[in-house]
C-alpha cells in the first residue's frame, strides 16, 4: 500500500511557469505527498509562497529544489522508490492502478511542456490520465486521489493555524 | 445518473489567468464535460487554442462566454441543472458525492481568487474537494472525475484527427 509519495516537478521555468508550478505544490500538499521537488530554474519565490502556506494550513510539506532529474531518480530508487511518470503517451491509470498501489513509495514525476525522452525510458511506469491533452495540475490531483484511494481527502494537517469548518453556504474559519 | 456536466469558469481576467483557464478548458474536455463557460472578461484567444485542439483530438467540445454568471446559473437551472460550487469552504465531497451523482445536469461552477458571496447563496451545493487551498484545476479534474465514477477516463473522442496508443513506454501516435 502506497504510504509516501514524492512529486518531482521536471522543468519548471521562472516567470512562465510561476502560477502552474505554485498549483501543483499546493496540490502535492492538499492531496497527501509529503514533499515537491522542482527540477529547471531555482525559483525561490514559489518556495516562500508554499512555506507560507504550511506555516498556516499545518502539516509538514517540503519543498526542495535539483538541478539533475536523474539524480533525483536515482537516489529515490535506491532509496526504494517507483517511480511513476504521469504523461498522456503512458498506459491507463485505470488499467494499472493496481500495480501502482502496491509499492510503499512512489515518485510521481510530473513535466511540462517537453519532458527528454531519458525520463520515460528510466520510470518504473509511465502513465496516462487519459489520452487527452489537460494539464500535469490535474493529472497529478487525480493521480495522487487514486493512489490514495479518496482518503487523503480527510488527511488532518497538525499545527494548523487557519482550519475551515465546512458549510452548505457560505465560510467559516477557525483561527 | 449524471449525464451531462457544463462547467461555468467565473471571474476570468485577460493574460493573467490564462494559462489556469486554459488548463481549466482542457480539463473539461478531457474529464467529459461538454462546455465551458467562460465569465470576466472576453478572451478569444483561448477560445481559438481550445478550438483547435477540439479539432485535432475530436468530440465536440464547446467554448463560450457570457457576461454574467447569474444568468449562466438562471438559465442551467431553468434547464433542469443543478448547480455545484466548488470551494474549500464547502461541504466535503467524499460525503455529499451520493447526492451529485443523482441529478442527469450539473453545472459545475469554479472560481478564481474571490468569488462574490451570492454564489455561495445561488448554488445548490457548495462542495470541498479537501478543505484545504490548492487550484481550481485540479477540483475540477477530481469533481468530474467522482461524478462521471472514473469513467471518463476510457472516453472516446469522435473525428478525432490524432489518436494516442498507450505504450509502457515512449510515444505512438495514429494521425
Amino acid at each position: 500500500m502506497v504510504g509516501e509519495i514524492v512529486v518531482l516537478r521536471y522543468g519548471h521555468r521562472i516567470v512562465r511557469d510561476y502560477r502552474v508550478t505554485s498549483h501543483c505544490c499546493l496540490v502535492a500538499r492538499a492531496f497527501g505527498a509529503s514533499k515537491i521537488i522542482i527540477h529547471g530554474e531555482r525559483d525561490e519565490s514559489i518556495e516562500k509562497s508554499i512555506l507560507g502556506v504550511v506555516k498556516n494550513w499545518g502539516g509538514s510539506f517540503k519543498v526542495e529544489f535539483a538541478e539533475s532529474w536523474k539524480k533525483v531518480m536515482e537516489e529515490h530508487r535506491r532509496k526504494g522508490f517507483k517511480s511513476v511518470h504521469l504523461t498522456m503517451y503512458g498506459l491507463p491509470l485505470q488499467k494499472e492502478i493496481k500495480k501502482l498501489r502496491k509499492p510503499k513509495k512512489v515518485l510521481l514525476v510530473i513535466g511540462s511542456q517537453k519532458v527528454e525522452r531519458e525520463v520515460y525510458e528510466r520510470a518504473d511506469y509511465n502513465i496516462a490520465i487519459t489520452l487527452q491533452p489537460h494539464s500535469e495540475i490535474a493529472a497529478l490531483a487525480v493521480a495522487l486521489d487514486w493512489l490514495f484511494r479518496g482518503k487523503e481527502m480527510g488527511k488532518k494537517f497538525a499545527g494548523a493555524g487557519i482550519r475551515i469548518v465546512p458549510q452548505a453556504r457560505g465560510k467559516k474559519v477557525l483561527k
